[in-house]
């Protein structure tokens, strides 16, 4: 039996090289890896005095060679194949262990373009795509952490066509992620990540046990490892659903960078909101805004849950709890709670990565786009277009309103006062409705909105709008501007002594 | 100079290769290349011959050599590799023109598994990742549709680096899709779709000016070629947001076979919808149910668009209509209307292509699914709860508002009288308060809802939305059903002698 090993990356390879001679295998080996095996005093043979074809061009050309691709290739139960292989003495190459030139680290560590090229793996690719193609026959290992799993399965006579077919498929994975990630590379560097094509690959974090409703199945996916290392499941267990919420409320929460900040989630959108001096105080005012619709929410706390939290916490039943620390009191008072689930996101404050791209699937593709981003000085540079100002608490309160606005489903309006929401529209085909339909909750609330900041993340299309708010007590406003109408809108504001500013900036969100 | 030919299709190979001799060009080529070369009279030396190897294993191994891979990867800049080069009589290759073996059409073909195997191509990745990482001296091609603009270049002496480069990106995008292709056919068989990783592949279709906000850039790609081939653009240019509207407005009127179905959708829900005996009395009533939230939005229309029709949309302002068809006087009629959009999708009917699978983007990664579908017996086969039974026209109308109510934003609940919607409530974090918003704006818009009928995607938890709808006029309800509180809501829709149905199945949308 013989084993090609050609890796880059050498973690455990003189593990995984001893144990394979130990199991019977001869094992043919190149450059580095050859070196490396030598020095551990690994017997193996040399590719070149294999092939009989010496390396080449600084390492370009070590392996692609008939007698290694054809000892991979050929077909094991074709006759005139193996007569073939003998005639050229060629060896049955069956266990192939390659990984590849890292091409991910170097663009991560340099901009050298040369150095970046020099990294892009010609002969590995090769080996495990043949070494997968002929799967009936090969073994391929792409990845150091499958070593030990391979040994113990050849240790126990488990080389089996259902494990060589489960290797066949990680190999094209690896190949297919590796050309992606030069691909995208090379978009991104040279067609601002808009290319000719554009690939998404991701890697399974998990199944959820299943999608949007339960007759879809669903799994969720990551770039790096963020899901997989840093989200950690304390209690419960995520679903499809789960997932959606958590990316919007911790998006949420997380938006005013250290400030104790509670964001309440129900079906993508935020109906609780607030920043106060603790976090318990910062809940508590989140609930009121809408404690109807937070029954069974997501909830995003951005410090540390504490007994006492906790404790308010338990008094309704919420779906999901996150955050980047729970007390150990804390936990164990929640533990009990049969529905509720518990994750930790974050390190002292909630955090995601933060994709600069971000797309949508349309039926038979997909869009893409930059993704949105409030920027620091957004609201602090908007424009005041009433003769009233803001004073300084209700441009706190319009710069909170205004970032929530641009993460809420568009058409949306968010009412904010003393740095909590105290009503929110969202997700209507009509603005003016959405506006409405948030004072009537706020009423059915029973919140006093007077002295309240509005903020929407497109421009008030009328008049209609702030004159509601007006009537609802709103005392200022914020919104991109850019309507046909926005000197009616502009005079409504003056004629009901009303503060409003335009930040020339939209944030649909659909 | 030198060219290495290698194709599996061999559309327009034969000009190709003329115009590279007469260029000056000399080929090598392989197997059936050079069958098809040699059959046209064209000169060619065949890759056997120049690597002094014979093809091996029924054609798996012919341009695995160092001499080919030598002759691509070299450095022309490096003396030592040139002199190595000359040293062992390897040939400059300096243009490399590959396309590979049919996988895509193989898959789609046949499911015998050797055949689809037989079809992975492993030379000609090689070859195309050898040529495109050496484009500093070496020109890819990977597509006969560049054929003619490679000539071009070359007769005019533009085989520049920016070409070049241009040719390296098609080559790693092209060996990308093609193990992407593998990689999620090999998930899909052995996997369900859900494998270790998951790859999205796109094809630029177009930029669009830009994203869902005008400081963001956007583009739109498609997996096979839906939109570039079969969504005309007759009047207007797609907008990011136009994209997921017509997504939404296409689908939905399109739901109801070959029905005359028009559809009003605006920030990716529908704001107006019916069914009539024409399309233009379906256009009429679908606008009744929200005449405000129209203007601006997204009409499809799912039938051939005639004058009268035009006429009576060109009364108000829509942003986009799409349509299989229009006729010559109703496109002149509306050509004229500046800030009006028109597209042609599908063929006598709206059409979109139907994903098995469909994802969303959360932060560092993406959820996968596969994707909903509201099916036939869905409603016919829905369980009656209350003593009352729906009549069969009630029965339509709840088909109707069911369909309807899976392709709307969640929370949503839709109201239809007569095949047409008469209000609908969307995207809220609570359905009561979706359900109330509806009816507020169905008076404003002074329509009467008695006797209409109510669906919801998902069940209502409490019986208030019922006693809402009951005060409405509401006369029947369909709901999946699943709350704990289902009793109280049978109890409900019971005491109002209102027909209320189970479907047991949920179509959250968020």
């Amino acid at each position: 039996m013989t084993a090609l090993l050609s890796v880059s990356d050498k973690t455990n390879i003189i593990f995984f090289a001893r144990e394979l001679i130990a199991i019977g295998y001869e094992i043919i080996s190149t450059g580095g890896t050859l070196k490396t095996l030598q020095e551990e005093g690994i017997e193996a043979i040399e590719v070149s005095s294999y092939t009989q074809s010496q390396e080449m061009f600084g390492g370009r050309v070590k392996t692609l060679h008939p007698r290694i691709a054809g000892g991979i290739l050929y077909r094991r139960q074709n006759s005139e194949d193996v007569k073939i292989a003998k005639e050229y003495g060629i060896r049955d190459i069956n266990l192939v262990c390659v990984n590849l030139y890292p091409f991910k680290q170097t663009i991560q560590r340099t901009d050298d373009f040369e150095e970046i090229i020099e990294n892009i793996d010609i002969g590995g690719p090769t080996l495990l795509r043949a070494a997968a193609k002929n799967f009936q026959s090969v073994l391929v290992v792409s990845n150091p952490s499958d070593y030990d799993f391979i040994i113990e399965a050849l240790k126990s006579h488990q080389n089996t066509l259902v494990l060589r077919q489960k290797m066949m498929i990680k190999a094209y994975e690896h190949t297919a992620s590796y050309d992606v990630m030069i691909a995208n590379y090379m978009n991104k560097t040279f067609k601002e990540g808009f290319g000719d094509m554009h690939f998404l690959a991701g890697k399974l974090v998990g199944k959820t046990r299943y999608g949007e409703n339960p007759h879809q199945k669903g799994a969720y996916y990551e770039w790096e490892d963020f899901y997989s290392k840093n989200f950690k499941t304390l209690k419960g267990e995520l679903s499809f659903n789960n997932l959606t919420d958590i990316n919007s409320a911790v998006k949420i929460a997380s938006n005013f960078g250290e400030s104790k900040a509670v964001c309440i989630v129900k079906h993508g959108n935020p109906c609780g909101f607030a920043i106060s001096d603790t976090l318990l105080d910062s809940y508590r005012q989140a609930l009121r805004c809408d404690n109807i619709s937070a029954y069974g929410g997501v909830v995003a706390v951005n410090g540390e849950v504490d007994l006492a939290l906790a404790q308010e916490m338990g008094k309704i039943f919420f779906e999901v709890l996150v955050a980047p620390s729970i007390t150990k009191e804390a936990l164990e008072f929640l533990m009990p709670k049969k529905k509720l689930k518990i994750f930790l996101c974050g390190e002292g404050y909630l955090k995601l990565p933060k994709d600069a791209k971000n797309f949508k699937h349309i039926e038979g593709g997909f869009l893409l786009q930059e993704s949105d981003e409030v920027l620091s000085d957004e609201v602090k540079n908007a424009q005041c277009m009433s003769i009233k100002k803001a004073t300084n608490t209700q441009m706190q309160d319009l710069g909170i309103a205004y970032k929530i606005a641009a993460l809420v489903k568009s058409n949306c309006v968010v009412y904010v006062k003393n740095r909590a929401m105290v009503a929110i529209g969202m997700g209507m085909t009509s603005r003016v409705d959405a506006a409405k339909a948030a004072i009537i909750k706020a009423k059915e609330m029973g919140i006093d909105l007077q002295g309240c900041v509005l903020a929407s993340e497109a421009f008030f299309p009328f008049k209609d709008s702030i004159q509601e708010a007006y009537k609802a007590g709103v005392s200022a406003v914020i919104e991109p501007g850019g309507s046909v109408r926005d000197e009616e809108v502009i005079a409504c504001a003056n004629e009901n002594n009303m503060a409003l500013y335009f930040s020339h900036k939209r944030h649909f969100l659909h």
